[in-house]
């Protein structure tokens, strides 16, 4: 019986870590930086990146990469537990302060919706980036 | 006396870890799929993504995303422990067989090398997606 009630727990846990998992927003953003301000727009990022995933739960990662041969080209995968995180996201006092503050730096934006090829493995594949 | 070994040992495995990371080879592959071979590729290539990532030690990630709007558009977000380990994983069986099965699949493909912004921090970023 205890084996039974440990079964339908681990199952009913695993079902809604699984539909998180669904929920989840995957985003590429591709922004270019006017060149002026390379190194303070990344500076402020790095900052607000770092803040995002520490403080706010719902900010599952951020990952801040530019292209070797053009480094204005910033590109930025974005996981969020659902919408609603993003939405939280959003309102928050370092995104507002990274928004305002880097205004006149991007010269370019756009938000790129994904889908990940395969939600049900990700943690796998990134699992060897564990400290 | 013990004390300062230990710290010796711990700041120099630390160090190596960081050099790795230094290392660490970083790819946004573009790649945009004939839409009659879509289910077919996205099989393939998941297979081969756990495949390297299960096997391989020096595959990182390998993280597989379609574009919402245009699922036919993928990105591929490839880390590598550094080159070396790049250049082992094009020798592998599994990819070898994904290589040669999808080539007329794929109907362009580019290869696009980028820097982390955050390489020391890069753990911390996507820490919780550990399982």
């Amino acid at each position: 019986m205890k084996y039974y009630l440990i079964l339908f727990i681990t199952l009913l846990v695993s079902s809604s870590a699984f539909a998180q998992k669904k929920d989840m927003m995957v985003r590429l953003a591709e922004i270019e930086i006017d060149p002026h301000y390379l190194e303070e727009y990344t500076t402020i990022l790095k900052e607000e990146s770092r803040a995002s995933v520490e403080i706010e739960p719902g900010v599952i990662a951020i990952f801040p990469m530019a292209q070797r041969e053009n480094p204005t080209q910033l590109r930025l995968l974005e996981l969020y537990a659902d919408r609603q995180a993003y939405e939280q996201h959003l309102k928050t006092p370092h995104f507002q302060k990274y928004k305002t503050s880097t205004l006149k730096m991007v010269k370019s934006l756009k938000l790129v919706e994904m889908d990940a090829l395969d939600a049900a493995t990700m943690p796998l594949l990134f699992r060897k980036l564990k400290q």
